[in-house]
């Protein structure tokens, strides 16, 4: 490696790959340059701080969330079938990342209370496409009228449980199913209830 | 103290007060003993483990949660009213715990997690309080048809984010209420809402 041909896209896999083997209280800019068999130097020039990289690593990996998800929210309605899809997505990406790989989970988990506002911005988008399946949903009749952004805020929290990091030790159970389906007829009927 | 005015009230009274000062993994049942004054076998007579102990501890702690929400419950209607009522005394009761006490909030946060039972039981005793009042709202015709158990299941598990304690840091600010409110919209709508 030369630090002629050093792309921030190998530094930023080099510094997910450190993470995952020695965990974040191993993963600075030396570890990361050791790696590489580059000088730090060279890793500043391609991320001006620790705090840079990191922030850059969580993006990555929660960009990987939320990407399968956009393709959900341009598909076809209507838009009560389309919301469903998409937190059945939602819970498919989220539980295969804390069942298939737990240590990466506890990770990032621990790096991501670090990271507030890139997860404040992966939130946001969360939100921006639920509020885009809600405001469909308005147009076509199925759900009662109502700020979709509001309304989006509203079903992610009232999903907390079955997509924020802190009760992943819940999902993956039956139980967890049944709970799930049982606050979507909730949301759901929320969604298409005319105001009073 | 002597063996013979030694009361199970005492000892969990002393057991908390150990917890509150030296933390959970301080908490045996010989520091007990120990600040009480008498031997650890007189403290087996009332308690046969050290995780029974806790248990009762866990359980006496808990049971300061729901007394004073069985009091809403048990409160003339509407059911809507008393339903919001009940959410507002539990963020409340909630929200005392963590805010003034935060110390004692993660000692137990971390014994709770041993004490599946006991918090399985609590958990319980919220689904029938908001059960009991789901079903008068079903009577009274304010609520939809349904299942009270499932229908407050749904409830609790909705609001999660304003009650579990793997939230309890989000507690507390301006940001929180207002997500509370966008929640409690989308809840109370989807119990009046109509059948499709």
């Amino acid at each position: 490696m030369t630090e002629q041909t050093l792309t921030a896209q190998m530094i930023l896999d080099t510094a997910e790959d450190v993470l995952r083997r020695y965990g974040p209280a191993k993963a600075t800019v030396v570890d990361v340059a050791r790696a590489l068999g580059v000088s730090h130097g060279s890793i500043y020039r391609h991320f001006p701080s620790k705090a840079a990289l990191r922030d850059a690593v969580v993006a990555a990996w929660l960009h990987r969330v939320v990407t399968p998800l956009r393709v959900v929210v341009a598909a076809p309605g209507p838009a009560d079938v389309k919301l469903r899809a998409w937190f059945d997505a939602l819970r498919e990406i989220k539980r295969a990342k804390v069942l298939d790989d737990p240590e990466v989970f506890t990770t990032y988990g621990a790096i991501v209370a670090e990271t507030r506002e890139v997860v404040a911005a992966h939130v946001a988008e969360l939100i921006d496409q639920i509020a885009a399946i809600v405001a469909e949903g308005i147009a076509e009749g199925r759900f009662a009228p109502g700020d979709p952004a509001a309304l989006a805020a509203a079903v992610l929290d009232a999903t907390s449980r079955f997509h924020n990091p802190a009760h992943a030790g819940e999902w993956g159970t039956p139980e967890n199913d049944a709970a799930f389906e049982g606050v979507w007829r909730l949301v759901i009927a929320g969604l298409r209830a005319r105001p009073d």
